[in-house]
């Protein structure tokens, strides 16, 4: 595989894992220099175990996640507009981010800074 | 207006602008110290006289800009998808990239980088 598509392959691999609660799947998808930055403006997650501390919240809460339109790629960095959605009793609430991601070349996620604000959440 | 407000209007007259043919109407978006690196990963174009080269070419191209979806803000950062179409003798050229921004307390874009590869263009 090329560089561009390990990153397409483990955009998608990012966004079934939640569903499939797949915590180890996403872990596995960033290399061990990592950091995460979610929301941008938020205290920087550094390394795996903070990591799997953050995305276990999310498979916790049960949310699914899905591409809103296509994985943009170019040189070793990626962005992509998604929603995560979350059942409740009331309906389905979704949270709309766009990620930016840079990979080191072995593909794997060295960084991630999801831009998403109040206006970016609701319930549909 | 708020930041968060100004943001999101300057996003709507950037992408309008292009159809316009309203040059002044983008680099007035811009601080005086600003930059732009389209697509990431080539040479950055800094100021306001680099800026106004790079978009006359888009200008002149005879581009149009339009929305993907939401514009996502957070603090004074924010980030988008859209498509810029040409018209041409064959039907319609598209590009369509994520772009994500910095701005300045008063609202003008300090940083543009744009997210999109060889996957992001073709013909509709």
């Amino acid at each position: 595989m090329t560089l561009e598509e390990k990153i397409v392959s483990s955009i998608n691999t990012y966004l079934d894992s939640f569903e499939k609660k797949d915590l180890d799947a996403i872990i596995d998808l960033y290399a061990d220099d990592c950091w995460i930055e979610d929301p941008v403006g938020t205290e920087k997650k550094v390394g795996k175990d903070a990591l799997r501390e953050f995305y276990q919240l999310g498979i916790d809460m049960g949310v699914k996640g899905s591409l809103e339109s296509e994985v943009r790629v170019v040189g070793n960095e990626a962005a992509f507009a998604f929603k995560i959605d979350m059942e409740s009793g009331e309906g389905t609430f979704s949270t709309r981010p766009i990620d930016s991601m840079t990979f080191n070349e072995d593909g794997k996620i060295t960084t991630m800074r999801a831009f998403w604000g109040p206006r970016n959440q609701g319930m549909k």
